[in-house]
C-alpha cells in the first residue's frame, strides 16, 4: 500500500548531551555484557528477579501513586487495568523474568562452519545486536519483560514507558539495576528515558542504538520509521482475515471465527474481515449471524452478505480498517482466487487463515498468502511468541525482512563471521597458487 | 558514530503513474514467480543464460556504443574498464548466470517445525522477499548477476544501472526478458529503470518494493537511507583495520598487510588503518616501510610511527577515512585494549583482523570486535561472498541486523510461519481446556 509523504525529519531535535552520555554508557556496558557467558547472563536475570521481589512493596506503592494520578486524570478503564500492578500481578511478572533466565541461550550459536582452505576456517556465530531502544505503553510489566529479554540476549536497553506509568517504571528500573549491581552485568546496561524530549532524542542515537522497538499505535510506529535511520522493528497494522472456503466444516469454521474475533479483540492478531465463499455463505451466515450477535460482534457486510442477513452495509473503507473492537467486516467472494486477491490488496501481511476441508485448497492458500503467518483450520490468535513456544515475545513484526512474525530472543541477535587463518592472503587465490576447498564442517 | 541531520524527505518526487504501473506489474509477476518450484526457477535462469548467448552480438555492439560515448565524455580509465563488456567478459558473465542456476534453492527451507498441540503443527519456511530495487554502478555485468540472483531466489527486480551503461543494460535486459518469455517466469518480473526521476520514484514504492540494494558511494547509500521507508541493504563505509600484536610472526603479518592493502585497494574490504603494538612496532615497521614503498603504498603515521620512520604525519581525520587507494594510516598502540578501543571508535563494523601468535589474544580479539567479519592471521580481502563459498554476492552489508557481511542468495529471502490445525482455538488454551505440547519435530 502506498503511504503518504512522511513528515520532514527536521522536526526531531538533537539528543541532549546528557542523553548522549547516558546512551554511550549503555553502549559501553552492553559491549561488556555481550562478552559474558551464558551462565553469567542467566545469573544476572535471576538477580533482577530477586531484586524485584525484594523491592515489591516499593514497586506496588509507586504503582498506587500512578493509579491515583491516573484516576485524577480520568484515564480510561482499559488503560487503568493495563497500568495496574498489584502484588499478585507483580509476582506473575517476576515469575516471567525467571522464565526468561531459563530460556536457551540465543548467543554463540554456530550457524555456519566451513573450511575455505587448509587451516582457513570460517564460522558464523550469533551475537547480540548491541543496544535496543524500546518505546512501550503505560504498562509496568513490560519493563520487566523487555529488560529481562535484553539482558538474557546480551543487549543493553534504553527503555521509555508511557507517561502514566512513570513512577512504577522508575521503581522497577531501580530494582532491576540494583539486581544487576550484584551480578556480572554493569547496571548501566539499562537506562530509563522519562521525557518526550528523550524519546525523540533516542531516534537520533544512530551508532549508539542498534534497533528501535516501538510498541503502540500505528501512528507511533510510522512516526518513528519516518524519523530515524536506526532500524525499526514494528508492526504498523494488524488486518487479519479468515476465509471460509466452499468446502468447509461449518461448525468448526464458526468456532474459529468467534475465537479469532472475540477472544481478545484489541489484539493485532484478531481478525477484522471474514471472507466467505458464495456457496458456503448461506449456510455459514445462517449459523454465524446469531452466534456473532450473541458474542456481541457487530457485522458489516457487502451487498451479498446483506442479502443474507447482515444488517449494516460495509463501505470500501471497512476492508482496510483495524477495528480493534467487536466489529467484523464480511465479504462474500466468488472463489479462492478472489479471496486471495482481497487479502493481497487489503491485508497487512500479519496473519491470515483459511477454513477448508479440501487439502489441495489449503495448500494453495498456504503457498499464496504472503503474510508472516498463514494458517489452516485454526484461529489467528495463535500468532504469539508464547504460543509458538518462544518462551517470551518482544512484539510481532509485520515487516517482510526477518525477524518477521512473533519475535522472541532470536530476534534480538545478529551474527558475526569469524575466520581463523595461518597467513592466508587473497592474492594467492586470485593468482591460482591456492584454491578454495569450501568444505562444510560439522556445526 | 553520530551522523548529521538528514535532508528532508520532501525533496523526493512521487513516482510517475507509468513507474507505479510497471512496479505493480513486477510485483504481480514476482508473486507468481515466488510460487514456482526449484526446477522452474532454475530453468528460467538457464533460459536467461541461453538468451544472453543468443544476443551476444547485439549486447557487445550496444556496449561499444556506450564506450564510444564514454570516450567522447572523457570518462576515467578505471570507470571505462568497468563499463567495458567484450565477448570474452560477456561469456564469463553468462557462465556466472549458469552458476547461479546451479546454486542450492534458498526457498522452502524448513527452519522450524514444531507441534504446538495434537494436530496443531507450526513450521517456518523460507520464502522470497518479493521485489528488489537495485541501484548499481555503470557495470553491465552487474545486471546479469543481480537479475539471475533475483530470479533464482524467487524475487522480481527493478534495476537501475549507471547512466553510462544505458545501452548495454537495455540490450542485456531485453535478452533476459526474452529468455524468461520461454520459461515459466513472466518477463515482467524484471524491469529496467533508466532515468534519475525513476530511481528517485523507486524510493517511494513502499508496498511494491520490499528491499532496496544500493551499490555505489557512501553518499548514495546515505541519501537512499534518508529518503525511503523501504528497508535498505547497504554498506555506508568500509574502514577495515589490521592489528599487529606484540607476539607476532612479522613476515606473515607483513604479507597479510600488503595483501589487505594492495590486492584491490578500491574494495571496501581493503584495510585503511594498520594498528601496531608498540613492542612489535620497531621490527615490524623496519620491514614494512620498504615493502610498502615497493608496493606503492603511502603511509601516514602517528607521532610514534613517525619516529620509527613513517614520513607523513596522520591527522585525526585519517583514522575515519576510507582512502580506497594506496594510502594507509599507521598508529602505534600500547596494548590490545587500545587497539580494540580504536577499532570501536573509528571502525565501520565491516571487517577487522589481528595478526598474533598468541591464541588467547586471538580469542579476545574475536570476542571483542563487533564487526561483520573478525579475522585472525588472514587478509581482510577474504570478506566476499564468492570466497565464503556463497557462489554469488549481491553486496556486503555493514548494518547490524541480518543479513550482515557478504550477502548471497540467503540474504534475498525471508520466512513465513505456516500452521495447520483441526479447529484449534486460542480460548481453549486460555481457559486451560487444552495445553501446549511444544514438541520439536524433525526439520
Amino acid at each position: 500500500m502506498m503511504r503518504p509523504v512522511p513528515a520532514a525529519l527536521v522536526s526531531v531535535p538533537d539528543p541532549s548531551p546528557d542523553l548522549l552520555q547516558r546512551a554511550a554508557g549503555v553502549r559501553r556496558a552492553a559491549m561488556a555484557l555481550g562478552r559474558l557467558s551464558d551462565g553469567e547472563r542467566r545469573q544476572a536475570v535471576e538477580a533482577m528477579a530477586a531484586a524485584l521481589e525484594a523491592a515489591a512493596d516499593q514497586i506496588v506503592a509507586a504503582n498506587q501513586a500512578d493509579l491515583a494520578a491516573a484516576a485524577a486524570d480520568g484515564l480510561a478503564p482499559a488503560l487503568v487495568a493495563r497500568l495496574k500492578l498489584d502484588a499478585a500481578k507483580l509476582a506473575g511478572a517476576i515469575e516471567g523474568v525467571r522464565q526468561v533466565a531459563q530460556l536457551a541461550d540465543p548467543l554463540g550459536v554456530r550457524q555456519l562452519h566451513r573450511e575455505l582452505d587448509t587451516d582457513l576456517v570460517l564460522e558464523r556465530l550469533s551475537v547480540p545486536l548491541g543496544v535496543l531502544g524500546v518505546i512501550f505503553e503505560a504498562r509496568p510489566d513490560a519493563v520487566m519483560q523487555i529488560a529481562s529479554l535484553a539482558i538474557r540476549s546480551g543487549n543493553g536497553a534504553l527503555l521509555k514507558g508511557g507517561r502514566e506509568a512513570g513512577r512504577s517504571c522508575a521503581a522497577i528500573l531501580e530494582a532491576l539495576r540494583e539486581g544487576l549491581a550484584g551480578s556480572p552485568v554493569d547496571p548501566q546496561a539499562l537506562e530509563l528515558l522519562t521525557s518526550r524530549e528523550e524519546s525523540l532524542g533516542l531516534l537520533k542515537l544512530d551508532g549508539l542504538v542498534d534497533l528501535i522497538i516501538p510498541r503502540g499505535s500505528n501512528e507511533l510506529v510510522r512516526f518513528i520509521q519516518d524519523n530515524t535511520r536506526i532500524p525499526v522493528l514494528g508492526h504498523a497494522d494488524g488486518i487479519c482475515h479468515l476465509y471460509v472456503d466452499r468446502e468447509v466444516d461449518i461448525d468448526q469454521a464458526l468456532r474459529i471465527a468467534i475465537d479469532a474475533k472475540t477472544q481478545y479483540p484489541a489484539a493485532c492478531n484478531a481478525i477484522e474481515t471474514l471472507l466467505v465463499h458464495r456457496d458456503a455463505a448461506p449456510a455459514f451466515l445462517a449459523a454465524a449471524l446469531p452466534a456473532m450477535a450473541a458474542a456481541g460482534v457487530a457485522l458489516r457486510g457487502d451487498a451479498v452478505a446483506q442479502a443474507l442477513g447482515v444488517s449494516q452495509l460495509a463501505s470500501d473503507d471497512d476492508w482496510s480498517r483495524e477495528y480493534s473492537d467487536l466489529v467484523l467486516a464480511v465479504r462474500v467472494v466468488d472463489s479462492l482466487e478472489r479471496a486471495l486477491d482481497h487479502i493481497s490488496r487489503y491485508g497487512s501481511r500479519h496473519t491470515d487463515a483459511i477454513c477448508t476441508t479440501n487439502a489441495s485448497t489449503a495448500e494453495t492458500f498456504l503457498r499464496s498468502v504472503d503474510s508472516a503467518g498463514v494458517y489452516v483450520n485454526c484461529s489467528t490468535r495463535f500468532a504469539d511468541g508464547f504460543r509458538y513456544g518462544f518462551g517470551a515475545e518482544v512484539g510481532i513484526s509485520t515487516q517482510t525482512l526477518p525477524p518477521r512474525g512473533p519475535v522472541g530472543l532470536e530476534g534480538l541477535v545478529t551474527y558475526r563471521y569469524l575466520m581463523r587463518g595461518n597467513g592466508h592472503i587473497a592474492a594467492d587465490y586470485a593468482s591460482g597458487v591456492c584454491s578454495f576447498t569450501h568444505r562444510d564442517l560439522p556445526l
